[in-house]
């Protein structure tokens, strides 16, 4: 039985087709430049190893882009099916789900009005993943789909976590409240800690670092979000590589001030021109890092603040769950960096923290217990898998709406 | 040998005189309205039980107001001194001593140039401590003065905890960092805690919560700031009486937009009408918690908001210092509510934290440890007194300036 899952930008959809017996990803791909002269389509058969790579096709929008990589599924040479009605369901990733959404829900009239009304909280996704949605509608229309919410785990999180200390007006008004993110990805790494543990979920109290180009952290009480730094919107909590993170509120304001910005030319800054890339020049962390440890000052100081910033969410998180059976590190950066999950986590042993050096070294990359024996608190590196999860969940929802 | 202690707002000059040998204010008060037809003085001579009570004075100036209370020290009636020869020194509480002022100093025109400079970074507090200081340079030429700064004691925070993720050049051209307010305070409670814990300052590592209508948590490393909650200004941090504390930075834009805001209005309604004020319409925590005791359950999510940010700072603080000796509650609410500090620190037992709920609630108002004896954190109760600390530093400058 094979899953589609789809995340759909407003110019770009990845995809992959997974088969549930086995987990695997049988094909995986993505449109690019979807509505542009520059369309093209990346995609890899993993059965065959067959690949297309950057080929250029006319994409005007998404139901065009949509066609095309369906096409590339069921293509006679390089295709991995061969006809659409081996994908028993579509799961369409979705950014935000507000407070309509606490769990993934088969794709109605009702869910999609409910998703166009969530549009004003996330303006740059939800409208790509209802093209996307209309698209498969259009070219397909028994087949069932699936909408998974990057919000909706959090909607555990209890009122005094996500209501902020301004005029209560505005959550009534605007609905300014913490949503939190990477929802999907807390879950996956929880189904994960569950037989790593030994534990059915619901026991568990853990602390999950996902730590990639975005970077967000979760405290899970019994299995439930209790807690995240993304906030009303992805740019609180950690640093990151273009975003960044917590400030005193009134540097907003300041630099509107001296600057003479606007309010969307503000947000622009924090977003876009702030986090790694504001303090040192350089985004991208591989490469941040790099100049680091080539004795660039404000790279390194750069790796310093997005690490302290971490330990203190931790902690945070800590001091709120009075138990804690695991910390976990996921997501790129945090996968396939010791050295930065080493600094997170390094002298905190008087909280029951120790890692084993030799295991974290090994760690990139691979699911591994990177604690000593007698930490109490278990430390984990678990390579994260959206897409799995969202397949997942996808089939569960399909399987009980039956 | 007596040290007189003056605090100058804009409008308000607020004095104590301190006796040296014993610690003791010998007279109190308050000029206010200072500039306005209603200007009036608040007197305590505390020695012979004498007060002023909202006695009108004309105070059209700064100037008038110091000849007021000195003329309200030296009174042959209620006055406590026959000459102002008997004042060593007069300490001046300056709210903003940015990168400039690492400790408290003796007055010279460079100084008082440098404190100019920084009235850009505190434009409601640091021109009111220069009408003073240069009242009492005018009546009192030879009198010395001893300036004493809220964010002196935290410039030993190391720069991966004063510098935000936002573009680096905002640090350079505006002074954008993380500064901190309640050094002071935090001064005073470390004297203390060398004392009860009969420890040097240099071997302590403390968290302290002061919290009052402005609030605020220090992590204290060695003796010296590590950390603190409050940033480039007041706002950051704790849910206060008025002010929001911490915010997703996109919150501040998305308010201007919906409601068409300048930022100096944003500014106003965060730093005026949000905290408690903004959550259940009141600001009073006294009012406030009375409000939520009696059923009303805006006012209960606002209390499990304050406690629970506490909580979380606490945490992560913890985190950072690879040990810690003491955590104390100090400020006006902290002070005289048992039951917030418990809330702070309940469930902490897995970080080596136990209240003890029969000392808690004994303790309000004296300097008490209110942890269990099994607790590995030490936790304490201390009164703060801000102006004895300005007048012991300001003794000992004068004496080291000798």
């Amino acid at each position: 039985m094979k899953i589609l899952v789809i995340n759909c930008g407003s110019s770009t959809i990845k995809f992959q087709l997974i088969e549930m017996e086995t987990n695997e990803v049988i094909a995986k791909g993505r449109c690019d430049q979807v509505g542009y002269d520059t369309s093209n389509i990346i995609y890899k058969n993993l059965v065959d190893k067959k690949e297309l790579d950057e080929v250029p096709v006319k994409m005007q929008d998404h139901k065009e882009a949509m066609k095309v990589l369906l096409d590339a599924l069921l293509d006679k040479n390089y295709g991995v099916i061969s006809s659409l009605e081996e994908v028993y369901a579509i799961g369409h990733r979705v950014v935000h789900g507000g407070e309509l959404f606490q769990k993934a829900e088969l794709v109605t009239n009702k869910v999609v009005k409910d998703i166009e009304k969530l549009c004003e909280l996330a303006p740059l996704h939800n409208p790509g993943s209802l093209m996307g949605i209309k698209a498969i509608e259009e070219i397909a229309p028994t087949m069932k789909n699936v909408v998974v919410f990057d919000t909706a785990f959090h909607q555990t999180i209890p009122d005094y976590n996500y209501i902020y200390a301004i005029d209560y007006s505005y959550y009534e008004k605007y609905k300014i409240r913490r949503y939190g993110m990477h929802g999907t990805s807390y879950m996956y790494i929880l189904s994960r800690l569950e037989e790593l543990l030994n534990k059915p979920k619901e026991k568990i109290n853990a602390i999950i670092c996902h730590i990639g180009s975005g970077a967000s952290v979760c405290a899970i009480k019994e299995g439930m979000s209790y807690d995240t730094s993304m906030g009303f919107t992805p740019l609180e909590g950690l640093v990151m590589e273009t975003r960044s993170g917590d400030l005193d509120p009134a540097i907003v304001t300041k630099i509107m001030k001296e600057e003479h910005l606007t309010p969307d030319q503000m947000d622009e800054i924090l977003n876009k021109k702030s986090g790694r890339l504001g303090l040192c020049g350089i985004g991208d962390f591989r490469m941040m890092k790099q100049a680091a440890i080539d004795g660039d000052e404000r790279a390194e100081l750069t790796r310093k603040i997005q690490c302290n910033r971490t330990k203190k969410y931790v902690g945070s998180y800590m001091a709120e769950l009075n138990r804690v059976d695991a910390i976990v590190f996921t997501g790129g950066v945090a996968e396939n960096n010791a050295c930065e999950r080493r600094r997170v986590l390094e002298d905190m042993d008087h909280l029951g923290i120790m890692i084993d050096d030799i295991k974290n070294e090994s760690a990139n990359g691979k699911e591994s217990l990177i604690s000593t024996e007698d930490s109490i608190i278990k430390v984990f590196m678990i390579p994260t898998n959206e897409e799995l999860e969202i397949a997942k969940q996808t089939l569960e929802v399909v399987n009980h709406a039956k």
